[in-house]
C-alpha cells in the first residue's frame, strides 16, 4: 500500500453500519478524489501516522460532508483508530497481488504454501474484496484442494492467528462437521469430559449455513466472547470452557470466509478442514473427535465420502502433531427438538439436568461422543468410555459443572422465548417418511435464526412416526410478523418439510 | 419477490454513488427493519406501486434520515423512477432460486439451457450481489462451459435483451478477442467496409481489462451511446456506425459480467463467446470476421488454441445462423504507438488520412481484416478483398466515410491530450527483444487509462529494434499526478515493459 496522497482530510464518523467492509464516503467534487482517479466504489488506502486501512469509496453529491473531509462507517472508523476530525491520508489501493495465485490455480496449477500464506495475509488485511473472496472460495471449490493444499492452508490460516499453550500434555476437543440441524452436543460433551477432570477448552463458531452454531447457542446461556486471559481464567477454574473462537483471533481469515460462504449457501471442503484443523491446533488441542453426520440430506450424504473426508483430516491432523478420530454418526434426520439458538439451548439444558422428557437422541449422541473423547484423552479404558459418559451425566455432575463453566464465563441466563408461532399441521394422515434437513435449515434462517436467537424451527415429530391429519408436525418461531410470515411462506412453497407416506 | 412490508415508507434522494448497485439507507432504529428482521448488507426489495427492484442495504444511526424514510442511491432512484417522498414498501429479498444451479454446477453438474436462463434473468434483474456473480462467472473458468453451455448461455444472453433487424441479407461484422494493447482496427474497418457499400453496423464495448475498448476511444471523436433510432438513422445514412452496444441493451447481462471480470483481471473464455455472439446476432449480423491476436504475452498464447477457440466460435455461430471467420494474427507486441482511449483515436486517425508517419503495422492490420469483410460480404471477389482495402483507404474515401460517420453520430471532435507525462528511457542500450503486453496494459490502466480518456501510453519503440542507453522507451500519460506517479510506481516494481538483449 501507499502511504497516501499529500492533501490531508479530515475525518467524520457517519454511524454508518456496513458489517465488518470498511467503507468511505467522499463528495463527488472532492479535488484529492479527482487527483488520484478515484471513484465510486475504487479501493482506497486509508492512513493515519501509524495505520493503514483499505476501504470501499462511496460518493456523495450532497453537503453532507465539507470540502475536506472525509466519512468512515463504523467498521473503518474501529479498524483506523482514529477521532472525530483527525487527519488521514488517502491513495489508490493496489489491487492484491495474491490475486494472481488464485487466476493461476483457475488455470490449472496448485497452490503452494507461499502462495497461500499470501493469500491470508491480504485477506486479513481487508485487501480482498467480496468479488476477490467469492473468486478465491468457488475456485476452491470447483476443483477441490488437493491434501498438500490443504495443509498449506491449514498452515497458513494457524499462522496468520493467535496460538494457545495450556502446559498440559493432552488437551481435548471436539468437533461437527455440522449439515444436521439441532445437533448440539458440544456443551454436553464438555461438561461431561470436563466433569471427567480432562482439560477441554472448546472454541466454537457461529452458524455457517445452518440455523445455529455452538456458540450462538451458547450465548443464549452465558457470555462467549472472552478474551485470551478470561479464558484461560475459566479453563484453570473449571477444566473446560465452551467460548467463540473469533473473539480471540485462532483464524481471523476463517471469519472472513465464512460470510462469503454463508452468502453462496456452500461449504467448501478444504477450506472447512483448514478452517476447523486451524482453529484446534492454535487452541492448543492434542487430540480431537470429529462427529461426521451421514444421510441423504446432511452435508455429506454416504459413508464413503465420510470416509474420504476422515482420512484427509486424520492425514491433516498427524502432519501438525495432532490425534484426529473421526466417527460417523445418523445423519437422517435433526437431532433434539429444537433448531435455532435458543429453542436448541433448551434442548441441552433438559439433557444436562436430566429432564424426563429431554431429547433421547440428543442425550445418546453426547453420551458417544463425550465416551469417545474420554477413552482418546485417556480417562477412560478402550470401550468403557460411554458408561463413563452416562455414569456423570445421570450424577447430576455434568449438569453442575455446565453451570459452574457458565458461572465462570460471566454468568448464567435463561435462554430467550420467540413472540411469534405458526404451527405446520399434517394435510393428511401416515407415517413419516423423510425429513428434509436442508429445507428445515433454510425455514429456520428465515425465521430469523441464528441472527435472532429465539427464532427458529420446533420439531413435533421423527421418522417413523404415525401421525393423523391436522396433527402439528413443527412450530416455526421467530421475533418479527414479517420473518414469521417470511419462513412460513418459503415453507409452503418448498418441497414439504416433513414427508408422510 | 414479494410486495414488501405493510408500512410505507417514504423516499429521500441521497445522491449516493455506487456505480451500478442499488443501495438503500435506513436507520439502525427504524422499526421496519426489525420487523422485517432486516440489518446492514442485507438484500431487500424496494417496491412502489408498480415496480420493484433489489437493493443492498447499509445502516445509519445519526439523524441524517427521519424515522419513516428510506434513502436512495442514485441507481436505486433511477431503477425504480420515484420522486422525492414518494411511498415504498419494503421487504426481505429472496435469494436468488438460480443459485442452485451454480451450486449444483460446481459440483460436477452441467447448465442445462433453462438453467442460464434462470441465472441471466435473476442477473439482470439485480438479484445478484457481487459474491453470487463472481461464484458464477469463477465456477465457468474453473471448469469451462462446453459446447452445448455455451450455445445455451449465447441463447440465453441474447434473448435477454433487445434485436436489431436492418432488412438486408449481408449485414457484416468485425471482433477482435482482444488482449492486445493498441490494437485499434475497429474504425478503421468499419469506414472501408462501408465507403465501398457494405453495411456494417458496428457496435462495440468498453475495455474488459484492457486500457480501452473501441467504444472508449470512439467516445474521444464523437458520441457512442446511441438509441436504437438514431442509429439506425446513422446507419441508413452511411451505411455503418460506430456504437456502445451497452446503451442499445443487445446483451445487458454483458455489462455486469463485465464490472466483475474487470475486478477479478480474468476473461472467461465460454462468458466471452457467448457476450461476444449474442451481441452480433442480437445486432442482427449475418457475416463476422474474428481477429484472434496470438503470442507469448497475448490473451492467447499459441496457435493450437486459437484453433479451438476458433472451432467454437464458427460452431456457435452455425448454432445462430450466424457466419463466422477467425483469423490469427500476430500478437507478440503492441499495435501502432498509442495505448488508451484518446492515444489510440490519434493512431486511427493518423492511418485514416494517410498521414506519412502513420503506424504501419495498424495499418497493414485493418486492411487484412477489412478486405476479408470484403470478400466475405460478397464486395471483393476471393483474394481480392486486401487491395480494395487498401485502395479505398489510399483514396482518401475510408477518412472521408470515417468523418461523415461521426458527424452522422453526433459531431466529430478533437481527442483529449493528457496534462501529465512521464518518459521511461532504456537503463542500457540493446536490441529490443520482448514486449510484456500485460505489464503494458497495466500500467496503462493504473494511469487512468479507460476512464481518464487522455491517459494511457505511448510506445516509442518496436521489437527488433537497437536502443542506446537513455533512449526513450514509452511514455506514461495520465491526467492527474497521483495516478501518473501510481503508474511509474508499478513499472518501476514490475518485470520490464520493454526487455533489451
Amino acid at each position: 500500500m501507499r502511504n497516501g496522497s499529500s492533501v490531508p482530510l479530515r475525518v467524520r464518523r457517519l454511524g454508518l453500519h456496513t458489517q465488518k467492509q470498511a467503507v468511505a464516503v467522499m463528495r463527488t467534487d472532492c479535488h484529492v478524489c479527482r487527483s488520484e482517479g478515484l471513484s465510486a466504489r475504487s479501493q482506497l488506502v486509508i492512513s493515519t501516522a501509524d495505520r493503514s486501512i483499505q476501504a470501499e469509496l462511496l460518493q456523495v453529491e450532497s453537503a453532507l460532508l465539507a470540502e475536506n473531509q472525509i466519512g468512515l462507517s463504523e467498521a473503518a472508523w474501529t479498524l483506523l483508530g482514529v477521532g472525530e476530525g483527525d487527519e488521514v491520508r488517502i491513495g489508490h489501493a493496489f489491487p492484491p497481488s495474491s490475486l494472481r495465485h488464485v487466476r493461476a490455480r483457475l488455470f490449472g496449477s496448485r497452490f503452494s504454501r507461499a502462495d497461500l500464506d499470501d493469500i491470508i495475509r491480504d485477506v486479513i488485511a481487508g485487501r480482498y474484496t467480496d468479488v476477490h473472496l467469492s473468486s478465491f472460495l468457488t475456485a476452491t471449490a470447483a476443483a477441490p484442494l488437493d491434501e498438500q493444499e490443504t495443509i498449506s492452508l491449514t498452515g497458513a490460516m494457524m499462522s496468520a492467528g493467535d496460538r494457545l499453550e495450556w502446559g498440559e500434555q493432552v488437551v481435548v476437543d471436539k468437533h461437527c462437521i455440522g449439515g444436521l440441524p439441532g445437533n448440539r452436543t458440544t456443551p454436553i460433551v464438555v461438561a461431561i469430559v470436563a466433569a471427567c477432570g480432562l482439560m477441554m477448552p472448546k472454541t466454537s463458531s457461529r452458524a455457517i449455513t445452518s440455523p445455529a452454531g455452538t456458540a450462538d447457542t451458547m450465548e443464549t446461556m452465558t457470555d462467549v466472547e472472552l478474551d485470551i486471559s478470561r479464558i484461560r481464567r475459566v479453563v484453570e477454574e473449571e477444566g473446560g470452557c465452551i467460548v467463540w473462537g473469533g473473539a480471540v483471533h485462532l483464524s481471523p481469515a476463517d471469519d472472513v470466509f465464512v460470510r462469503i460462504e454463508r452468502e453462496l449457501d456452500i461449504d467448501v471442503e478444504g477450506q472447512m478442514i483448514a478452517s476447523v484443523l486451524s482453529k484446534k491446533v492454535a487452541a492448543g488441542s492434542s487430540h480431537v473427535v470429529i462427529d461426521i453426520p451421514v444421510g441423504p440430506t446432511a452435508k455429506i450424504r454416504d459413508t464413503r465420502t465420510a470416509d474420504a473426508l476422515a482420512a484427509r483430516m486424520e492425514a491433516i491432523g498427524q502432519h501438525f502433531g495432532l490425534f484426529v478420530s473421526c466417527i460417523q454418526t445418523d445423519g437422517s434426520q435433526p437431532v433434539g427438538r429444537g433448531i435455532g439458538p435458543a429453542l436448541e439451548a433448551y434442548d441441552v439444558m433438559a439433557v444436562l439436568s436430566n429432564e424426563t422428557d429431554a431429547p433421547e437422541d440428543l442425550r445418546a449422541r453426547a453420551v458417544r461422543l463425550a465416551g469417545l473423547v474420554l477413552e482418546m484423552g485417556g480417562a477412560a479404558a478402550k470401550g468403557v468410555g460411554p458408561a463413563l459418559a452416562l455414569q456423570t451425566l445421570r450424577s447430576g455432575k455434568a449438569w453442575e459443572k455446565f453451570q459452574r463453566i457458565c458461572e465462570a464465563q460471566g454468568g448464567m441466563r435463561t435462554p430467550p422465548r420467540s413472540r411469534h408461532q405458526f404451527v405446520v399441521e399434517a394435510a393428511a394422515g401416515g407415517v413419516v417418511s423423510a425429513l428434509d434437513n436442508r429445507a428445515i435449515a433454510r425455514v429456520a434462517r428465515l425465521a430469523g435464526a441464528p441472527r435472532s436467537a429465539a427464532a427458529g424451527i420446533r420439531m413435533l415429530v421423527r421418522l417413523d412416526e404415525t401421525v393423523e391429519r391436522g396433527q402439528p408436525l413443527l412450530q416455526i418461531h421467530a421475533e418479527t410478523a414479517g420473518e414469521l410470515g417470511y419462513a412460513h411462506e418459503f415453507a409452503e412453497r418448498s418441497a414439504p418439510l416433513v414427508r408422510l407416506k
